[in-house]
């Protein structure tokens, strides 16, 4: 069974590595996944992003491992989840938004037995000391209510997502995400029209501020080193340079607001 | 079987898990190998290059599947290629340059069947969308011809690369590669007695510009901080500098001329 | 088995996945874990400290391969070590100086049977053609002496670590490693109670320099930005700052000075 692992631990030090350690010691007939060490440090909005871009392709059984979490130590509860055939297991501090955004009803169990929370964990170190520990045991098929007890999905932690809003004959959308090549990726899900040649994707406009963006396919639609806006590869609206870097070209950053016209009505 | 992953995805995005993922889910029992996602976005010939340091060392059956496609989603083809035992799949953009150069008639296959490139694939994601799918496919015994129609390897996109030239008694060479150490590789080959000591050794003079560097075995051979020129790990001839950069300390990047001596003969 | 990789090749060329092709060519059935590829260029200290953190929490049978190699070529003997049912493969240059202090009569042998340290291997990559063939061996259950004599441990490299050193009523310690997260990781153990609320730890006190930095469980304990003397994750004395880079905030480096006292009595 395969152990996806999302940190921000970065892979410079040890703390990878005794995250395998552990899981590898309790099941070592794992397969263990990279998918990402380099959110950055304690960015939990960034890293309830990237997971709900990879979860969703792995198959079912799969444990989602995640710890970005600035709150260690502290009152933040424990959480492993049941979604949609894959098991989530980290902190309560909104690294499971999106997935408890898709599925409101997933099952939700706090890790609090003293088998999996003990006494003599570091407080400076639970995806070590209890979270990896826990994803050992669901991968090995372990029962979540053997972690401890069942908690309402309604009442756990979530981040504020800034949802698209319709505006007149505008949507107004944030960039949720900046991602390693620059591209700029909003909170506006385009329906999948935008990703083909035709009328829809003719009359789309997209502006930054003032500045009006090209509409198009693909990177290769517009001129090396071009601004492009584009249905990216999760339905979402983004922004991006062919061959270059949109966040470094326009100055922006997370947060800054996108427009889109599905018409020719501004 | 292996799968070996070679892109410029960066390791802080979703899209190295989403690429896993589809892996694990069309054939659980794969073995992942993260061979670089570092290769500077859109960098074909880095890719090219890092490929050909790594691909040669794997076990028959091993799929390298190469995702560096600035050109994804545009006319540029999907590709699937067999050589020596060992099987590659990518854009048809110049990522293969030198397994072509070095079987030049291998057996290349189109990825066009619609099975595996399907109209709702996103036309800025094929690595996930095509690419990955192919790779699980052939890593699972599956055939080349399954995936589309044979293609003639000689009408195939290749980078230029420069290779070394003889101008009287010296070598020409261009710098292919500067390595996270700050290595620069040429494209001289250099036959095996480079890397012994003997007369052959003692003999060469190498030149960046009218700077003449020490010939040596290995980087400490030299004093820390000094330059050395010596045959690198592929059998290129290279310009290191014991314990720092030789990129930083000469200033200079990819496509640098080094010139080369076999005998006393400026 | 599994063989974990721990280099400082970083992620972007061709040497972590030769490692691993070679590596996969000899023993097919491995299970590769990285563990790092980022230590700093040619930091021997640095991958000493890594390895500490992240060995124990391996299964018996590991094998690491630790290629931190700056004297590669050179007369540097190789290595190959098993201590407390793991296996250690890499230069004899102070890599397992950790290694050494923790079971000082551990089995060391020296890698120097032709078939091992073959006269045809690069003298710039004996991570490829000597420590991979070596720890495939071993990971394949073969015997150290297969790989060359055995050596007295009191023989092999170590680095100079500096202890920490009782100064009256206080305790001196050195910053021994700066972590990816800016935390400041000294060489003075703490006993656990200083992780857990109680007398001891509310009588601790901490400087930097003639800064004093309030000591508590966990980053949270303070306000962010706040600096905070904490006892980290492997039991050493560490300063963090709660949301941001001690390092950064302090402006110091691996060496500086941190003073400790376990009552109030400077």
């Amino acid at each position: 069974m395969a152990v996806a692992l999302l940190t921000d631990f970065g892979w410079r030090d040890g703390y990878v590595g005794a995250l395998k350690g552990v899981l590898l010691s309790r099941a070592p007939a794992l397969t263990l996944v990279d998918v990402s060490h380099e959110i950055p440090a304690g960015d939990v909005s960034a890293a309830a992003y990237v997971l709900s871009q990879a979860a969703p392709w792995f198959p079912a059984g799969t444990v989602h491992l995640v710890v970005v979490d600035p709150g260690v130590g502290s009152e933040r509860r424990a959480l492993a989840l049941a979604s949609k055939g894959q098991f989530y297991v980290g902190p309560d501090n909104g690294v499971f938004t999106l997935v408890l955004a898709a599925d409101p009803h997933c099952q939700a169990h706090q890790i609090s037995a003293p088998r999996f929370a003990p006494a003599e964990a570091s407080p400076v170190f639970h995806g070590r000391d209890v979270f990896a520990p826990a994803a050992a045991h669901v991968a090995c098929g372990g029962a979540l209510h053997e972690l401890g007890p069942a908690l309402p999905p309604g009442e756990l932690v979530r981040r504020d997502w800034p949802p698209a809003q319709r505006e007149g004959e505008r949507w107004s959308s944030a960039v949720i995400h900046v991602d390693g090549f620059g591209n700029l990726v909003t909170s506006l899900a385009l329906p999948v029209e935008f990703s083909r040649s035709g009328e829809k994707l003719a009359a789309a406009r997209v502006w930054v501020g003032a500045r009006e963006i090209r509409f198009a396919r693909t990177y290769g639609d517009v001129a090396p080193g071009e601004l492009v806006a584009l249905r990216g590869s999760s339905g979402l609206l983004e922004i991006a340079c062919n061959g270059g870097s949109a966040a470094a070209r326009l100055g922006v950053e997370r947060g800054a607001v996108v427009h889109f016209a599905p018409f020719d009505a501004r």
